[in-house]
């Protein structure tokens, strides 16, 4: 564990793959204080869940999730929080989340050792949960840590360059993504596509990621497993194939690097944008071959 | 090679990954006109070649790239030109434009039976490239062949998403890039971080991209010698790996699933953005990490 009031170049990160039990949020508590813990005494200084680790994911609809969401002062964001200030650490998972009027969002929450520091909800909600979650509307929050900017978002929000970019050109130097990766047919001898696309989110803003997925079944659906640890360049650093199992991935980030964002002698990857070409987007089209 | 008038779903696309000669263009031509007949002869409709294949690229200054650039109407379009007529191909390739007030661009040529379609200068320009080229400031074009709808970008184009979105949001199935991705060092057993780039650009917006690198040495420069052809899942239909040889990749591609941007029952990867939201984007920040 780092310590130290000022900002540190270097982070020990941990993601701890589990597999939650299916609408059992007490459960899932004890898995997680388990888990995070377990990551603390391994010297991590920052713990990422899975997403939705708190209730698990495959509910019927809304109703069986709104049954296992919790407020942000529910019994699960206070037991991390808690866990956060007990190990000196910052935890990021996700959770799901009952607003005030009721509805139900995927969330992530990022908790330091003073407590909640923000609550993200998905912004790009993937199949299914269509019919159970309400999508957020707010842009990804970025906060500084001891340990430097960090920014949350939520599995499939990965799949939108746009969204990454805006927390990259807001600082962030490590972006936690908890996510549940659901498991498709890959070539062989390929790494999972979630992965090599958080390597190409990582590389082409100079930010370190770290996805953490999930294990486990539920109702016949089966995740990815591949919770994935990368640095500014998008090498991972652990992690990054497939597994069917609980494992702790741990590694030294160097979140300094990211406080660069020069990989040539006249290029800086954000700098080199220009987005005054950017904002000519035409609308998606149709147009029938010809010539 | 394909025929008839309707648009077709499937295309067999090449990439000839060539070693131009720096200040040759007569040479470059006739190693152009080699390979292009020989992709022809493969059954090649698209052929993609390499980034300022008709110059070399490790220009001293821009005189020296003046010397060797060409309008659009010079002997290496011409020679496309007839090449594109002759075998009833399409063809993509990287060439060092003089432009009409003595700038020279960084530009890729789209040259069909019915002679050049589009011309599209290079918008983000590469270390040296600054202090020889002049940037391309108009969105690249995306143009409707017989196999379908074609984009062209430019090697470090690539790295921005932005950049890339625009044209597959203009329908492109396929995008053709000429590239000279310079080699780095990179971990043991890993793809080129430029191929991985192309797989998540491709992935994310389920469109086809063929990637011509180049190969040889310049004053010293090397090459990845990475040309790769990806699939609309962003999987490489060939190539991918580093390599020091000249090669001509094939590889067939069903084009009609880039019509096709679903992903699930639910999810449709373009129509899926939320680019209400997008449109807020910080400014690049360097606050102090706090807290």
């Amino acid at each position: 564990m780092s310590s130290g009031a000022t900002p540190v170049d270097t982070a020990v990160v941990a993601c701890c793959q589990l597999a939650p039990t299916l609408n059992d949020p007490a459960a899932n508590r004890e898995l997680t204080a388990t888990a995070v813990s377990s990551a603390a005494a391994m010297d991590a200084d920052i713990v990422v869940l899975p997403e939705l680790v708190s209730s698990g994911y495959c509910f019927a609809d809304r109703a069986e999730a709104a049954a296992s969401a919790e407020a942000t002062d529910g019994a699960t964001i206070s037991l991390w929080s808690r866990l956060a200030a007990e190990h000196r650490i910052v935890i990021v998972g996700g959770f799901c989340e009952i607003g005030s009027g009721g509805e139900v969002f995927n969330s992530v929450a990022l908790i330091d050792p003073g407590g909640l520091r923000s609550v993200y909800r998905k912004a790009h909600l993937w199949d299914a949960e269509v019919h159970v979650f309400t999508a957020g509307d707010s842009p990804p929050a970025v906060v500084p840590t001891r340990f430097g900017r960090i920014a949350t978002l939520i599995c499939y929000d990965l799949e939108f360059p746009e969204w990454v970019r805006i927390v990259a050109l807001d600082g962030a130097q490590l972006l936690c993504a908890p996510v549940n990766w659901p498991a498709y047919p890959r070539p062989n001898g390929e790494r999972p596509a979630e992965v090599v696309r958080v390597q190409a989110n990582a590389a082409v803003n100079r930010m370190f990621i770290a996805a953490c997925d999930r294990v486990g079944q539920e109702r016949g659906v089966e995740w990815v497993g591949g919770s994935v640890i990368v640095d500014a360049d998008g090498w991972p650093l652990a992690g990054g194939a497939a597994s069917t199992e609980p494992v702790t991935l741990i590694a030294e980030c160097r979140l300094a690097d990211a406080l660069n964002k020069a990989i040539s002698a006249n290029n800086d990857v954000h700098a080199d944008r220009r987005p005054e070409l950017y904002g000519r987007v035409a609308e998606p089209s149709n147009t029938a071959a010809t010539g």
